[in-house]
């Protein structure tokens, strides 16, 4: 019924500012989390939080250099929302093509 | 900084599989709480706090006539989603724009 088992975790990931905003950000290219957690006035633990829902849920992807982790977002993720969102307009455009069918077949009956 | 405050609670709704499944019969037409809850195995309460959910976020409306309550899409609420999107892909490009005028102005320095 639904073939978009991850989308339960992207919408969840995209459904807070804070995770937005660093999406955001590493939309401008890969950062350390130092910098992505220095425009939030927020614990480092709580930052950290945030970072690990975005890579649980694959939008972000993280790699350990020594002492700095840094960040790099994965659009690909993005397809799958992208994706969805194009299918509800199948479906709702499918709706009207029924009814412009419907529309078209009433006008021909009264011809 | 972020001027998509009701994003929270639309991508919050969105983050389920009932209630996307529940978006995705009504992109095909308005339907009764009853007729949409039939092809769910869930106890009314439970599907009644996914109505609830989803008409808080904006993405339904709901309309009681005597003993039956409608619920309808509104497409509008998806713009936000799509334009929070569009904005991603223009920073990505933005980037794509600045690496390009980089390796055109490296090019020119070496002619």
């Amino acid at each position: 019924m639904e073939q978009y088992q991850q989308l339960d975790g992207i919408f969840q990931a995209l459904a807070d500012p804070t995770r937005r905003a660093v999406l955001s950000r590493l939309g401008q290219g890969p950062a350390s989390i130092s910098d992505l957690a220095r425009p939030f006035d927020m614990a480092l633990p709580s930052f950290m939080k945030h970072i690990r829902f975005l890579e649980g849920s694959g939008l972000i992807q993280t790699r350990k250099s020594g002492r700095v982790r840094t960040c790099a977002i994965d659009k690909q993720r993005f397809a799958a929302v992208e994706a969805w969102l194009a299918d509800q307009r199948a479906l709702w455009e499918g709706r009207t093509d029924r009814l412009e069918q419907f529309v078209i077949a009433e006008r021909d009956k009264t011809k």
